[in-house]
């Protein structure tokens, strides 16, 4: 997505005295003051931020320089899992994709939804049990309080999904700067004798397979980008698969059971994920092009909705699928007699690797889609 | 700090060819693209992000989805310790603090010295040991590859001071957005038997004690805003104080070893930070206000240097001291017998509680220092 100047916030019209109660929702966090956010986030957060699970204890509550994690001794040596992910207002998400009035609590509560997808479908990619989140918040002064409570609502709400039950949200970091900044770092364990979920274990003749279809954060963002009202139950999907998505939690667990080779989160697109599965295990990639015009298919009504001409349609749902990214399924190889987990679906196979004599690419596939995902930092 | 508008970087003059070799210092990472980027960033750190040490073992190397940090099994349970920080451009460090052509590499480095100090002084006040590192950086599309090169350098140079030794930079993640930010977050183990060094044990008759002398980095920032040169070591110290902060990184663990009943960093102010202790103990604080005067006659070169009368000099050292925030000292409360560890020096005593019938503060002291530090949010 190209970086547009930052808009400011909207400020409350009329004048607030500084010493107007913490709590008003219409304040802004420069208004109010450090403690009245830090009132609301407590709020929020209940007892997600100091009880204790089965499997780890805070056992230093919120408050101090950092927390105490205490995991429980289980006989083996204790390990993490650690991720990171920032979502930045206008490059991860745009405050045009509310309405005015939706740009305080509810987009509050897609961000947060976001910023723990990113990170907790990360864990999971490892086959890893999160059981902590830290959360670093930067905020323009004119932040509406509101906003904030609607972040930690939607951290809270993503939390209580299947798979991060025993996920805590263990402190952080509060400052301002010119715009909305998100840095989430989440937490895992892995179960005595589990081995992570890696990349370097595809192995010629192995199925490649996705968790789920592909392809809505893709269509959703163009939705949102084309300002279309999403006024049915399949586009308000395909937004909101965008916006506040809500990845499985127990698909990379599910895929070492089934004896997954190798596995990966698919966050920047299938054909530049799926290089990434090729380079690491060193193989080659075939991606299976019926397998994802299937998966297109579906994305047809997005095309409708933005006008397209039916062959412009089949190219961009396809392009969706293939590299529209932000999707957070798994992907991940398994061997040629495995039978895929529940829901899951093939989308090509590992090759031999190819040789630069040969000309051989990562990704095979033949058609018209750029073969290449998102590059985060590329300028387009 | 006010928030001023996002300055945007230097770019570099003339076209050159997004195909250029990927290291070439004056390319943008927008030009030069991810790889390119990832490889200044392995090649700076080195063995830091994968060599194993005495605590910890990172025994997946960084480039998947997330780190797996293994803790060697000391028969007990395994502690980890957890912090989060974020530094923004324009509101951490500002590019004219920096001339032109220090913007790169130097300021880079600074801004890498700067966020491991905050995380990395955070654990030292728990008496925690660093292990890990994990790093979020945020970047316009103009920054310079060579600004990339100078943060990891300036990381790489933390981590191998006293006290951080067996820290590892665990992975990340990289983005981009309107201005520069970075989000550090830090895991610390405890040994075994150790319990952490927190806010809620200070008790009335106690010593109230920092690590060192107080604000060179308040100082350091005045400097810097007035444009002055810093052209004397004494002057220059003050500014470094401010831009590249190296904290001591084994005052916790000392602290812990006399005695200490509390403990906690000091980033935002003296007045600020000693207010948290009384709140956190149930007590109050009783600064003296001698001390902090002694302390203050070491920044009169400061003052001198920016034309300050010896009045407004008097007041405006004492301030810096007792409300400037960034010092990234240890302040901590001792029994009244204890000898405190070699380098610390006095700063006051903890009284009895007071009652809002008192009209007691939480924190005395008399003289005509604003009683607030640095609140990061509130408008001024």
């Amino acid at each position: 997505m190209p970086t547009d100047p930052v808009p400011t916030h909207p400020t409350p019209t009329g004048s607030v005295p500084t010493d107007t109660a913490p709590t008003d929702p219409a304040m802004s966090v420069g208004e109010s003051g450090e403690d009245a956010v830090l009132s609301v986030i407590l709020e929020e957060l209940g007892d997600l931020r100091s009880a204790a699970t089965d499997l780890a204890a805070l056992t230093l509550a919120p408050g101090d320089d950092a927390a105490v994690l205490e995991l429980t001794d289980d006989g083996a040596p204790a390990r993490i899992v650690l991720t990171t992910d920032t979502l930045s207002q206008d490059q991860d998400f745009r405050p045009s994709w509310w309405a005015q009035q939706d740009q305080g609590a509810a987009m509050g509560r897609a961000v947060g939804l976001k910023a723990a997808a990113q990170n907790l479908s990360d864990l999971n990619a490892m086959a890893a049990t999160p059981v902590a989140l830290l959360v670093s918040l930067t905020l323009p002064e004119s932040t509406a309080l509101d906003w904030v409570r609607g972040f930690y609502r939607g951290l809270a709400e993503a939390v209580r999904r299947e798979g991060a039950e025993h996920c805590r949200i263990a402190g952080g970091d509060l400052g301002s700067g010119p715009g909305v900044s998100v840095t989430l770092t989440a937490v895992g364990r892995l179960p005595a004798g589990r081995a992570p979920l890696v990349r370097t274990g595809a192995r010629p003749g192995d199925q490649l397979a996705v968790s789920g279809p592909l392809g809505a954060a893709g269509a959703g963002l163009a939705l949102l980008e084309a300002g279309h009202p999403c006024d049915s139950a399949e586009l308000a999907r395909l937004r909101d698969a965008q916006i506040a998505p809500a990845p499985q939690l127990t698909t990379g667990a599910q895929a070492l059971a089934a004896g997954a080779t190798a596995g990966m989160d698919l966050s920047d697109g299938l054909l530049r994920d799926a290089g990434r599965i090729a380079r690491a295990s060193a193989v080659r990639v075939r991606l299976d092009e019926d397998a994802l015009n299937h998966q297109a298919a579906a994305l047809l009504p997005a095309a409708a909705a933005l006008g397209l001409t039916p062959a412009e349609a089949r190219a961009q749902t396809l392009r969706w699928v293939a590299a529209g990214g932000e999707d957070y399924e798994l992907l991940a190889s398994f061997p040629a007699e495995a039978a895929l987990p529940e829901g899951f679906l093939k989308v090509g196979e590992i090759l031999e690797p190819g040789s630069d004599a040969d000309g051989a690419r990562e990704v095979v596939l033949t058609g018209a889609i750029d073969d290449q995902g998102w590059d985060s930092l590329r300028r387009r």
